[in-house]
């Protein structure tokens, strides 16, 4: 059976610490509630699936979690691939410049048209699309909606579009 | 077969007025190309195919061929809710206003969280989702990307979103 699966925003708040941290023998003491799937957590889950690869193409980022787990993946070896606005990716607490600093490929989209995706793929098979920003707003505040998907008719045009845009954004 | 399509945005620029038109013995003689299909045209015939209900979830709403599509549909006797944000739907521009005087029923979502969805449920089985606003810059001018899907385990949670939203805002 083909993943089809959507998650509705805002995500309940939990301790996504289980999730990010490389040490899972530790327990966390946070303030916030353990042990609790959430439509963040669960967004978090099929990010932190990517074995060989994740390409990703935000308007904005800005949240700490999805960083963590874009930084993660890159850590382990898997090839990311950002995409961003160049015009966001300069606003305070943009993410971008830390990516770009711990060596992930980072392309911003420099063209008067405004850059409004809001989709990653994962190892080139699993679609995340929808609304919502990777900014702190979108996930707890915002009604926001994500659709993911290992539909191929659905995936496949995602992944030329990422592939036109990088290309087109080509810095050499 | 189900029905998965995907449409990328800025749309080609083109005539639409044959979709729009409830004469369509007329030629039109506007500046624009004519016969193009885009991915505006796309959208709007799907959107145009509702034969019982539209169910209609957008944080912007200013786009003036949208607009038509949705009075159409009403004075044929289609069924149209439309939810939008409260803060948005004040702003210069937005359709909102004409809508709701022309007898199509609308709630603004005016709790303290921004409705930042797009979505479209048409006859109750048809998904239009996505970046894109109904405004004429994310149309015309933005990177965007709309879902178009018949899959039932996408169509499903969304219409019990709206279905959720809609009662939450009934101003009774
Ligand atoms: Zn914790
Ligand atoms: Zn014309």
């Amino acid at each position: 059976r083909t993943l089809n699966k959507v998650l509705f925003f805002p995500s309940k708040v939990a301790c996504v610490e289980h999730l990010l941290s490389q040490n899972s023998a530790c327990s966390c003491f946070c303030p916030l509630p353990h042990g609790v799937e959430t439509s963040f957590s669960c967004l978090l889950r099929h990010i932190l699936s990517a074995s060989s690869s994740l390409d990703l193409c935000v308007f904005s980022f800005s949240n700490m979690d999805l960083s963590r787990a874009v930084l993660l993946l890159h850590s382990k070896g898997v090839t990311v691939r950002v995409l961003s606005d160049k015009h966001y990716s300069a606003i305070t607490g943009s993410q971008i410049g830390a990516l770009r600093k711990a060596g992930v490929c980072v392309r911003c989209d420099a063209g008067s048209v405004h850059m409004h995706h809001k989709f990653a793929v994962v190892d080139g098979r699993q679609l995340i699309t929808g609304s919502l920003n990777w900014t702190l707003t979108a996930v707890q505040s915002n009604m926001e909606n994500i659709i993911i998907t290992e539909e191929a008719e659905l995936v496949q045009p995602f992944i030329k579009e990422f592939n036109q845009i990088w290309a087109l954004n080509d810095p050499a």
